[in-house]
């Protein structure tokens, strides 16, 4: 039983939380196994206290997925050979062929239907939010155009059709947009392309209004997800579908005499990273609503520090402040809000056990962002809470250098975020730290929040390119004492120097976040004097841009802290 | 025909430079085609004016690599399909594959014996150099415990044979050396190993003395070169072969019934890159030794630099310096000596029709090396000439930031030279500029001054582990104008830092190379604190290591040149 619904994205509805419901756990990756005599829940180091703390059955074995993986577990099963059952819809492709790779000769892994949906009597509904079409004003490019240039790619590629197994996928392709998903404002649906751009939507119809479809255009249908079994079943020629994420229960309904497979991420992959003119201005607005809630939220920290505020105090404030955003949708991601060593928690979640009252020298560590209906915001900000020691000081100006190294590189084009990668992290190697995270991964425009292809990261060998938006979030992390990050959203600009002939083609980053980053946790003497101009500069512009849509007091804080340093 | 000898080294020796008598070109990469009706030179884009000038038939045709590769070529051949022949000994195992696969349906791809070989009556003879045995006190290791360390390996990977194509690997192993290949002192040989440590050498037999068989013992046998074919055919069980270097003709004599194959780089690869103790100490002496010899030429330069020298005589010049220390052996390369428009040109040579005499405002770039019994040195530095403008001053100072930044990285134990290539790179990336070659390659101890399997480059993926070689050389190319690059060379070193909790395994750079770097071409307001303590701790090392064992007016040169910045 695993964490992940039938499209494999970040989050899960209610309605999809097999793993809750059978294990307690309600963390955001982990697999259960249950055999006829034992129940093991594998989780990552990040998730094993809280494993043990959820778990509803004593009989329940945490396993740490750094000692052991699933596949090493399941090699040393006694019973030998046999038969482990899954559903084909919760898990891809790449999944169950590997595993069937590792584990031949020793165990048969077998399809089934869903047990724990037989079981869970209690399940909530799926819940029936209207889907809408998201206006050309926001997406730039209507979805005829969008399903032109994908079957284009079809044509290239000489496939017959692409199966969509993806949310973002086919929400950014059709230009629509639901509530299916928290923090994502996708539809549950799969989808079936012909390369004649007509497509074939699968999903719970009840979503879908008279209008939409009328409004939407005779080359969209759209069908009750029941249907899309014995439709695949029909499918004749060469399909384009992802290994990587599409459900096992794709490929056994397709009939392996009439088709023929071509693995490669869905056409809409690479369209959708580069975000166009509308987008990008999209995500500039977006940005300075953004930045607009973040000074008032650290503004009102500023006023209330001494008031024994907590995390989810904290959390509630920073919500409340975004609503007051036009067009704010709600929340990218759950908001990671911790204090001291709850910091040092790179994917920390409060709840109320955990959930810490300020205190005098604590780190404030605070990652959030919005869903706007012009795009995404994801931005990370560490905070100092009364006085803070000189060694987390300098910890705190080792990262900033990192990404202020980041926010000022130039390249020649051609390279991905692996190539980028260390740029940020030179400075902390030299005093012998480092983290254990990407430096920056892709976004969606008004879509996921984590959303590739591309990323800076040492495993990411994606080219980086115009238009893409990458954040940047170089960290430092001390378990059980503090944890520092510093992020922003970065889009891909192009080069223009002036055209001597020893310059060549260059890439570089407009740092489209907006909000101050707290000085009084710099070192200045550690920094280059490149370094403080970028900074000051960077502060320049966020108070220029927001400064004169702020009431006096938040004004007044911002002024302060984006003085030069 | 293809430069290249049977050992598919950097440099090969006269009598093997077919491609030189059958086209007159005489660079160290290119490969020519006859048919019945034309021949062709392919060459890379560095060797195009060269090779047109240097071609002793004008019917030649010369063809950039950039522009066609031979491959494309080979496709478009009317004659289709037509039979390709070549020499087995001359190409890899790797490239005939790939050709045959590339080709298969258009041409067939067959092994004859060598055409030049019957056709070239006045071919030098083979030099019969003898082989010495190298002491170890130079090596550090006796080839007994080398020969055991890659039996263990052959356990390790179940193999029952190894066959050694590579001149250094032969060499290193059992601590023999050479002189049948200019700037490396190696032999031309092959050899077998069995997993019993038991060792079969096929080379020329008068290079080698009864006496120098009797000292490396029994274990090690010496053959005739004319007796591999027959021994490979004898051969059964699992033979351990690199398939990226090792020639086609041996996997032809060996029976395809009785033996397998298994394919990675020979097992003294990795074991020769991780220098020991004795051969680090060697290397830091022969690098005081280069020192002594590069601060005299550079002190003859600033005495002479008004006296119309050209480039020919200033590497006649150096030479002499080097020849002077102890232990030399000779230039570890041909020496890049190239003034002005000259320097651009990055691997280039100076000869009688290209040789400039040095003019005010010339930038001269010199590149070179030395081979001492010790170790192995290469280091570039790049002087002015009179006056240098500030454009140049500034891309001198970006080329040294990078150099500086490589020099004092530290990065966490498991990383790749691609993860820290561009390090190198983003300060000239910043400007819109970048060179055209990787950061830095590894070096041989009094071997191959270029020797992997290690590098700094975006193509190298092999971790980098103490006691490893590299260079570090950014460099800045204008061409038809000038070339700036600075390069040392750098040992790996286990970082000690004190052990607190949050800090991890570091490697870093300990820099071996002494010689001041030209401050006149500084442009000191570019660079930031750290990296001018850097260069002045460097120069004071320097003038440290050296100093006490120059004359009078070569020091008082070095302690000028070396006073802090």
């Amino acid at each position: 039983v695993p964490r992940a619904d039938c499209h494999q994205g970040e989050f899960i509805s209610n309605n999809d939380a097999r793993l809750t419901w059978l294990s307690g756990f309600t963390g955001s990756a982990g697999l259960c196994i249950v055999t006829s005599t034992k129940i093991v829940l594998f989780v990552d180091g990040r998730y094993s206290t809280q494993a043990e703390r959820e778990k509803n059955n004593k009989e329940i074995k945490i396993m740490k997925l750094d000692q052991k993986t699933v596949l090493e577990w399941l090699k040393l099963l006694p019973k030998n050979p046999s038969l482990i059952a899954f559903d084909p819809w919760l898990h891809t492709i790449r999944e169950i062929v590997n595993l069937r790779k590792d584990l031949w000769g020793l165990h048969k892994v077998e399809p089934t239907s869903n047990f724990i949906d037989e079981l869970w009597k209690d399940r909530p509904n799926e819940k029936l939010h209207q889907i809408y079409q998201l206006p050309e004003k926001y997406t730039g490019a209507c979805h005829q155009k969008k399903l032109r240039a994908t079957s284009k790619m079809m044509k290239n590629s000489d496939t017959d059709f692409v199966i969509y197994t993806l949310p973002d996928s086919i929400c950014w392709l059709l230009n629509i947009r639901g509530e299916d998903i928290p923090h994502t404002p996708v539809v549950k649906a799969f989808a079936i392309q012909k390369n004649n751009s007509k497509i074939e939507v699968y999903l719970e119809k009840k979503k879908i209004s008279p209008f939409l479809t009328k409004k939407l255009g005779p080359k969209i249908s759209f069908f009750s997800i029941e249907k899309i079994k014995s439709r695949l079943s029909e499918l004749k020629g060469k399909i384009w579908l992802d290994g990587k994420t599409c459900p096992f229960a794709i490929v056994t309904s397709l009939s392996s005499d009439k088709t023929e497979l071509y693995q490669s991420e869905d056409p809409s992959s690479t369209l959708k990273a580069q975000k166009n003119i509308t987008e990008i201005r999209g995500f500039r607005l977006a940005h300075r609503k953004d930045g607009l809630a973040m000074v008032r939220f650290l503004h009102w920290m500023s006023k209330n520090s001494s008031k024994k505020l907590n995390e989810i105090t904290i959390i509630k404030s920073l919500e409340e402040f975004r609503r007051r955003g036009k067009n704010y949708m709600g929340s990218s991601f759950g908001t990671i809000c911790g204090a001291g060593p709850n910091g040092a928690i790179i994917h920390y979640i409060a709840n109320d056990k955990t959930n810490r009252t300020l205190k005098k020298k604590d780190l404030l560590l605070v990652d959030s962002g919005g869903q706007y209906l012009e795009g995404t915001t994801d931005l990370t900000r560490t905070i100092s809470i009364g006085h803070i020691n000189k060694g987390k000081k300098k910890q705190f100006t080792l990262v900033l250098r990192g990404m202020i190294a980041i926010s000022r590189l130039r390249w020649p084009a051609g390279l991905s975020g692996r190539d980028l990668d260390s740029v940020a992290r030179h400075y902390l190697w030299r005093e012998g730290l480092d983290y254990d995270h990407g430096t920056g991964h892709g976004v969606g425009c008004f879509l996921s929040v984590h959303e590739g292809p591309q990323a800076i990261s040492k495993r990411n060998e994606v080219e980086l390119k115009p238009g893409m938006i990458v954040s940047n979030e170089p960290g430092f992390y001390v378990p059980d004492s503090h944890g520092i990050r510093i992020e922003n959203l970065l889009l891909i600009k192009d080069q223009f120097l002036d055209s001597r002939k020893d310059t060549r083609p260059m890439l570089y980053f407009e740092t489209i976040t907006l909000c101050p980053i707290d000085k009084t946790l710099i070192l200045p003497e550690l920094l280059a004097m490149e370094e403080i101009m970028w900074l000051n500069n960077y502060h320049r512009r966020v108070k220029r841009k927001l400064g004169g849509k702020l009431e006096q007091g938040a004004r007044d804080w911002l002024i302060e802290a984006c003085s030069p340093l």
